[in-house]
């Protein structure tokens, strides 16, 4: 790897104290969440916007790599430095401006999305994208991996909410792609070609979001069923009859053995490990009201058994078997291969007994959740790393899940991205066209190749690479 | 011109019957709802999709320009075959299919928005883009420029409904953006890319669009108002008080006389020629009855009269104002400049004022009407073609709006694209970084240039060029 060192000394010269070298400052920017570190030469700080265009005009002149992040909580590895370089942080750059008027939020990329959703909810407003790690990473990490979250089924994910971005081309000229208005025709849509491009294409300094007035009420119903495959088509049913729940969270019966085993009781007394469907309505009381009408006679006429939050309090407590899942499954090895798939509504029951025989054959607990409104589901392949045989085995098996998912019609990520960790699979998604077309596109807006180098595109196989042993903020206990 | 014979001979030899080259079919195809007419060499409407990566292929072979139409009711010259070559007629590739159950329609690109949205509502559900001329135009027509309509405020654009895409690069190579699933996160996002991108980036041949559930109820309300920036001041406090209109179609005092005089009736009696607010309210039962209340309330406090609709039929009534106010303009003119620009909210009075500026110094009619969800006002500069000095006036005043648009922070167009018609304003919306890194793209998909060109960034003034006499079933009467 280059030190750079050259080119560190200018920028420093230009940018003075935004810019860090101490070993501590490079130690702490040199992982994501994905834990697989490579240590940058240098971390900058941009105080203010026009510091990002310094940064670009240096990287291009002495060919330095540039890794955006936020607070880095991707899984993927799309803000690991694994070319070295530097590391723009960006969350100085945090202001956010509610226009309460127009149902707007103008967003600078650090700002963190919790605190976004939060100044929206002040003014009876709403931002629907909620990526699980929301009260920690920022809205300029969603709009590089498209991020989602529980609310997509209904209402969308980042890119359906961005109505105009600014930023730096690779060449560090500035540019503003759309105005702060819903419509906009006039010229190709480099908008959303950035978003969800992982830091390759050009780097965000700020977004307008839209938002959709709060809604007034909400009612939770937790619903289980005898097996995996009963509450697929059970879900089936629920689009089928078109109701809209705001969310549709499906746990199999391994998620609930593991949420059942962290809360130390039955979900259903007298029903252990049954997998469940958590539903929430939002809208306005009346709509509510018809929602509820309408999942009550859906879960008599499909479920194993049901209950209705009569509180909030109670809404919360339901919500806990989806929280607890996710860290209690570390009981099961100390490694996750997590995969955001998705798959066709028409699919589910199909994908659940391939996930059945995926079990069989890898002899791993395989426990999965995810979002059946959007076909997101998240199958989780644990294993112990220091087990050969074992990380053989999860290698082969997310290997057979990605092939299967494509075969479904699904997709490799539904909200993740690619980053690092899922560049093994991007061939089964994308024939040799597409991926030239992609390459083409990059090679013409960063022709130096300083953004983002090494992801997407060349192979990287996680389950070969050390990680670092590092408790995030994030992580679940 | 070149005559590109030897090609268009290789061409037949290929694809036989599916090639015309008659003088009939050669001028049908040679003009768009702009009516700026250019001659093609030929005319191919592919019987299956692989016929169109046979033209493809012919045609960087041998340099041809291939520019795509579905029934060219684009008024921009979009489908206009201006540098000759090639016309690619989509209209035989139009079947759809309905996945009742997923609420996603797959079309492929020749299939008519209006029939779409009629195999939707027959299992109940909805496709809410709908461009006026959804009866005639096909859904390729309105993902190439990524059409709006009337309930853009509320639900979107046509980009916001379209899920994956197939279809053809300019090479001639077959790929697919994205799957039917409503999260995808796997790669660059070339499909919102080809979105808007008016044919010059590649050739959608199929969409998959979701869909949402058919209101079960509707409500339209018909307000008055002592002027323009009353209305513009009731249309702000509308949506700051979060009410959501499926539909707010605002028609200025210029357009209620073309609507008055065209119907020979005052809207309002012994109140002609106010402007109006023209509301629908639609989804279940329920919220129709909170949206009519609140509307009603919002409608006392802000309008000089209003009316509601108690029946379908007199919702018909109302919505005739609409409908006739356009063709009606042509008794100011036999030619119109209609521009299809945004504003954001809070602009709305500056750009009112604006207009009335406007309207004084160059002495033309200018009726103005769109879609106060969205920002998105069709300016209709009015003049008689055979009149020089007009004509100047009508230049200058359209090149004086695109110029406050933009300083207003609005967008010079909202959802007819770019075109022939919006070169001469293109470097307005765009700086020079962003237009080269537009070109950029254009190059990295389509090296040679095949695909529709002399649109978009090359300056063409539709003013200073003859269009044909010909009446369009589309055309407004």
């Amino acid at each position: 790897m280059q030190t750079h060192a050259q080119a560190t000394r200018a920028l420093q010269r230009r940018l003075g104290p935004a810019v860090d070298t101490s070993d501590a400052g490079r130690a702490a920017a040199s992982y994501d969440s994905s834990k697989l570190a490579f240590k940058p030469a240098a971390v900058i700080t941009p105080r203010r916007r026009a510091d990002i265009g310094t940064v670009l005009d240096l990287a291009n002149r002495y060919r330095v790599p540039v890794t955006v992040r936020g607070r880095g909580t991707t899984l993927m590895g799309s803000a690991a430095p694994v070319r070295g370089g530097w590391v723009l942080d960006m969350l100085r750059l945090n202001k956010i401006r509610l226009d309460a008027e127009a149902g707007l939020i103008h967003a600078q990329a650090g700002a963190r999305t919790a605190a976004i959703q939060r100044a929206a909810e002040a003014a009876g407003w709403f931002y629907p994208p909620d990526p699980s790690s929301k009260e920690h990473c920022t809205i300029g990490g969603n709009i590089a991996c498209n991020a989602g979250g529980m609310h997509g089924g209904k209402y969308g994910v980042t890119r359906d909410f961005v109505v105009a971005l600014k930023g730096y081309l690779a060449s560090g000229e500035f540019v503003e792609w759309g105005t702060a208005t819903r419509k906009f025709a006039a010229g190709f849509n480099l908008r959303d070609l950035w978003i969800g491009s992982e830091g390759m294409l050009g780097i965000v300094t700020d977004a307008v979001l839209r938002l959709i007035p709060q809604p007034a009420a909400r009612w939770t119903l937790l619903t289980s069923f005898a097996d995996e495959l009963a509450a697929f088509r059970a879900a089936r049913a629920l689009f089928a009859a078109k109701l809209q729940p705001a969310i549709c969270e499906f746990l199999d019966r391994h998620s609930v053995q593991c949420a059942e085993s962290a809360m130390a009781t039955t979900i259903f007394p007298g029903q252990p490990g049954k997998p469940v469907i958590l539903l929430e309505f939002a809208g306005s009381a009346a709509e509510v009201r018809e929602g509820k009408k309408a999942a009550l006679t859906w879960a008599r006429a499909h479920a194993l058994g049901h209950r209705a939050a009569r509180t909030r309090a109670e809404a919360e407590d339901l919500w806990a078997v989806r929280r607890k899942c996710s860290g209690a499954m570390f009981q099961m090895g100390d490694a996750k291969l997590n995969e955001d798939i998705t798959v066709p509504l028409a699919a589910y029951e199909k994908f659940a007994r391939f996930l059945d025989r995926l079990r069989k054959s890898s002899r791993l607990p395989i426990p999965s959740f995810g979002h059946l409104g959007d076909g997101n589901i998240h199958v989780n392949i644990m294993y112990h790393r220091a087990d050969a045989d074992e990380s053989r085995r999860a290698e082969k098996a997310v290997q057979a899940l990605m092939e299967q998912v494509v075969a479904l019609g699904g997709a490799i990520s539904g909200e993740h991205g690619i980053g690092l960790a899922k560049t093994p699979f991007l061939r089964l998604q994308h024939s040799p066209a597409q991926i030239k077309a992609m390459r083409a596109v990059k090679h013409a807006l960063d022709p130096h190749g300083i953004l983002n180098p090494g992801k997407m595109f060349e192979v990287f196989e996680v389950w070969k690479h050390a990680k670092i042993d590092v408790q995030l903020p994030w992580d679940h206990k």
